[in-house]
């Protein structure tokens, strides 16, 4: 019932033509881009949408945006995606940034050929992206494993402080007390609430939290390695270490094997998002679960709902994460 | 400059009507099995081709269509996949079978959507879908990592025989004599040729195959596990194993530290893959790699050339594996 405002309107306003402005809807290439930037604007703050009639019919296709396919999360998220969105009679279409010529170019394919919807798998939303998302009215959603919500964005994450709870309280509970962290990069939110998680359960068993045992890696293998080889060389070395990744874990448990330390008899490790690779590893993994793949479903499921009403507010979802236990976690000199 | 046969010549030729061959060409669902096959068979027989004026533009989109999407192989290969599609200004469009509800409906999906080609992962195409593909006149290459290649289709696959011998030439050189092998399932082609690369190292350095010693396992990590551990209970047990797969590898590595072995002191292994993984495994994993990203890309061109011409002979493409030294294999009794 909203009183529509239309092209020529926006055009109007704009001081273009009419078709130019079909052309920035239409992610068109002929566009300087100061004027594609003054009519996104327009496009925004005039509320334009098109009319049902007149928009392309969608493909049966999803979209899932990936910073770079590497990231050992790719295969579980792109195997949820793909479920939920077949679930919907939908294929998915993958991108990969760091593969793209240019950034900026998979915006114009995609709106070219048309989306039912953008998954994003981004370490970071720039303004521009979502001023181009919003103004050429792709729904979007954005799968967070990192834990860094955009208040402005809707996403798909998990419950980061209750899994670094629960790794440290199964430590505590099977009778560690010289428990050390290796954090991710101290500037992501799911760094922090891991790391606030272990702080909680440490306080909560009336344990001090001895500064030389919290440390901070990057989630991948070398931090892990090379921050757990320093825990070890500590005067004092901790009985276990809640790795704060599955990636941290591996490196953990190469730096034990170099230490001469057996897993668990002589340390005990936990990690963090059970890739598939936990299962794998020897001794297989003690881990906190992030469900991936469910994430990566909701997500679909969230971009096809804001699709039919893209005006209710961004949801910002939270899957629980749980614990796994395996074997590399014992009681202290087990 | 062919003398092409109409639409109508083939409904004729069928007994049915022009609309029902239009139907079985773009995938229609509302034709009995019987018929549909009966006029598959027909266009194949009289080499019905549309016309490049009649047939639909194909929106900017190759198919990548997996078994499933659970295999640590997946993600190189998406991303290979990706990359080349994305160098040609395609968006890559991923298919799990094992999701579907139901095995065909992916034919009719892609057909009705249009597609550029179709990249196949499959453990075996069959029969009927060959059919479908070919009456459909989908471009299509299959990706074989299994090394079961298929005289009738177009497939890339990597040098596995070759692969075999300089895994085990490796672990000669080093001075190992007795040699285990946990081959793949007997059954497909690569275990065959990974085995008899091994077969062949041997007998070039004058080294005695005990049959105690070559096994078979599932290319999983539970079979390297079982099999690596029966041929570490031998009264003679080996001093190094060829392990056919990284996930072998990965099992024999849990098999070696329940018998108190350490890697490579008492017990060197050599994986086959190169998976992102083995740069990961404690010790990292000494293996032969399988290109499997330039694999998927190969395939890509493959399929977009077969588009232009699909007069050419089916290709079948063997990428060169090649040995990847890291530290899990040493001199016996390092």
């Amino acid at each position: 019932m909203r009183n529509q405002v239309t092209i020529a309107q926006i055009a109007e306003a704009g001081g273009v033509s009419p078709a130019t402005v079909s052309k920035v809807l239409n992610g068109r290439h002929d566009v300087s881009a100061a004027t594609r930037a003054r009519v996104q604007a327009l496009i925004l703050e005039h509320d334009y949408r098109r009319r049902p009639s007149a928009a392309p019919a969608a493909p049966p296709i999803v979209d899932l945006v990936f910073d770079e396919l590497e990231s050992p999360w790719a295969v579980e998220i792109v195997r949820g995606a793909v479920a939920a969105a077949q679930e919907a009679g939908l294929s998915t279409a993958l991108t990969s940034l760091s593969e793209a010529q240019e950034r900026h170019a998979w915006f114009d394919h995609i709106t070219s050929r048309g989306t039912r919807g953008v998954i994003l798998l981004l370490s970071r939303l720039s303004k521009r992206q979502k001023a181009e998302l919003r103004s050429r009215r792709l729904p979007f959603v954005v799968v967070d494993p990192r834990g860094q919500p955009d208040p402005d964005v809707p996403t798909v994450g998990a419950t980061n402080w209750a899994g670094g709870l629960s790794a440290t309280r199964h430590l505590i509970e099977l009778g560690h007390q010289r428990i050390g962290v290796i954090g991710g990069r101290p500037n992501l939110l799911c760094s922090r609430a891991r790391m606030d998680g272990y702080r909680s359960a440490m306080e909560a068993a009336g344990l001090v939290v001895d500064p030389e045992l919290v440390r901070w890696g990057d989630f991948h293998v070398d931090g892990g390695f090379k921050q757990a080889s320093a825990l070890l060389e500590l005067a004092q070395p901790p009985t276990a270490i809640f790795c704060g990744s599955d990636l941290h874990a591996l490196g953990a448990l190469e730096a034990a094997r170099l230490h001469h330390l057996r897993v668990p008899a002589d340390l005990s490790l936990v990690g963090f998002d059970d890739l598939p690779l936990s299962r794998w590893t020897s001794p297989p993994l003690t881990t906190v679960r992030q469900p991936l793949a469910e994430m990566a479903a909701t997500a679909v499921r969230l971009v096809l709902a804001r699709e039919q009403d893209d005006q209710q507010p961004s949801p910002s979802v939270e899957l629980a994460t749980s614990l796994v236990v395996r074997e590399s976690t014992a009681p202290p000199g087990h």
